[in-house]
């Protein structure tokens, strides 16, 4: 691939449905309403699905792991080996989002999309997919050239979409990404700064735990790399200069993921900045997106704000990994259930409100 | 029972685990503090459970069912049959919380605590428990006389609490609380604004589906009751005047649980007011509570403030029945995996934090 014009995106979603999906859910023995959101994901998945009775199929949850040449101007307070040293953790069965898909019924995949160290060798878990895409030992450090070149972050896209398609053959119909990448808070925050127009200091946290000297650091360091990068051109070349390997492959996926007919899972602050990328390309994936919790990272709210999207979760996570993607698919399975299993007024002889 | 001396009460949690679990908690491979409310939860599990290592087992969801004889004051938008209409459509298998309990992995039990009409004949589904406990054909109308007597509210606590130790003697250490109640919200609204101190009006909310004017209607009429019975004495006596047999079940149900050590799932605006007169008779009941989520009727926020509870998920649900406690227990079976489950930094040879 290395046109723009090659990246197959989503198309509208199909609504159709709408009204007869509000008329089987307006009559289940409840209060018009009163499931709330959940009556909101019902509607939703019938929609993506087609189907009055939309079905959760294969849950499948991919964590994309990389590295990011910034981590060399100190913007992190883990040393880069934690990439790594944390992918093997993933294949050991031993990290948060191991035991969180694990919980939820998640089938769990990881990708090394260019992760800059040897990986440790471990016991891989029985239940833990692995795939080396790997684009680079890294990228580069934006602090002072693009991170990545154009045709590179292209070809991430492209695998991205072929890790989902992986799945879709496979019948899962609805997907999680999550990320592992020191440093990747920056690239995500500066995607933020320059495609939502927001000044970076408002898009800039404390990642998994600087302080305030080191907050301040990042700051002054992604307000130069910024300025250093005035002229990025399209969404592609915004990714390709501030961007991760994982970060792209993201949005590779996330585009495929709506192509494909599944009901995305959106996690945290870097999920959702390859999503910000997707949607600049192709604003009709944010129909096919659950936005599965409001991260405690600073920006993310923002973020979310500027994709006029209500977070479903707000539980205070700032892991990554996906984690608060996996912990809304309980919520979805429960609105696809009461959708599919619960009696109608008129089935169980139910008076509907007086009046 | 006959005396408020002979309802056994919980006792304070033990927090001899507490710097233990904290420092296993803080040794997993995550950034301290990145699991947010699952970290909250985990912590209170292990201490509820007295060991590191908590465990969900054969969680359980109960819904007392009743009818209010303040129904007769048109403060409802329902016909006060729906009570039984709906326990019947809980034994078929065909309500909200039928299908929520089995998304979730939840035992489903239905008691009916004193349901005022026939409830309708049908196939019982083979995964719903029922018990009979009515303490009557409904209580009587409290904007005349108190619902029901004294020594009836400590009989329902009484009943309540055996409901509970029948689960505890089948291994459930994790439960919840639902109810089904024509007007119930009348009564709940009626026990907050006494017990919390807050003028009716704040109190008082749309319930299942009132108009502008229904509203008003239900104000006022809560108003007068309230100023009918100004001299309500001990919790006891306000939930006998106030109060459902339903509700005064729960609260039972309550105090048992916790003295049982069984962590509870507080569901909406009835089950939370049910709780309110066990946390007023022993606030120890509080530490065994995890606050499932905040309702969209109105008082309800108020109500969790006034016990310092910060709810888990705000779903804008308005059913009850027990539906958002439900929704909760995947996010406390996560909190107790990531415990369970994740390594810490040592034992994956992840480095920890630099500095």
């Amino acid at each position: 691939m290395s046109t723009l014009n090659d990246i197959p995106l989503p198309p509208a979603l199909d609504r159709s449905l709408e009204a007869e999906l509000r008329r089987v859910i307006d009559m289940k023995t409840k209060p018009r309403g009163s499931l709330g959101r959940l009556e909101a994901l019902a509607l939703q998945a019938g929609l993506i699905q087609r189907t009055t009775k939309p079905r959760i199929v294969r849950p499948a949850m991919i964590v994309f792991a990389a590295d990011h040449g910034i981590a060399a101007e100190g913007v992190s307070s883990y040393p880069q080996e934690v990439t790594a040293q944390m992918v093997a953790n993933f294949l050991a069965g031993g990290a948060a989002i191991n035991a969180l898909s694990r919980s939820v019924g998640m089938t769990l995949e990881i990708v090394d999309a260019g992760v800059a160290t040897p990986i440790p060798a471990v016991q891989a878990g029985p239940d833990v997919g692995y795939e080396r895409e790997s684009l680079g030992p890294g990228t580069r450090n934006f602090a002072r050239e693009p991170a990545m070149s154009r045709a590179t972050a292209l070809d991430a896209i492209a695998r991205g979409a072929a890790c989902v398609r992986r799945h879709a053959a496979l019948g899962t119909n609805v997907i999680g990404f999550g990320e592992m990448g020191i440093a990747n808070t920056s690239a995500a925050a500066c995607l933020m700064s320059r495609l939502c127009g927001v000044p970076i200091d408002d898009c800039v946290g404390r990642g998994t735990g600087l302080d305030d000297r080191g907050l301040a650091h990042k700051r002054e360091v992604l307000g130069r790399a910024l300025a250093l990068h005035a002229d990025t051109g399209d969404a592609v070349d915004t990714l390709a200069t501030f961007g991760g390997f994982e970060i792209a492959m993201m949005t590779g996926a996330c585009l495929e993921a709506a192509r494909a007919g599944m009901t995305i899972l959106v996690d945290g602050f870097i999920a959702t900045s390859a999503l910000l990328v997707a949607a600049t390309l192709a604003p009709a994936v944010l129909d096919y997106c659950v936005f599965a919790h409001a991260s405690d990272e600073t920006g993310h709210r923002r973020m979310l704000a500027h994709l006029g999207a209500a977070p479903l979760l707000q539980l205070d996570l700032r892991l990554g990994e996906g984690t608060g993607a996996a912990l809304a698919l309980p919520v979805l399975r429960a609105a696809v259930a009461f959708l599919d299993e619960m009696a109608s007024f008129e089935s169980a002889g139910v008076s509907d409100q007086a009046g």
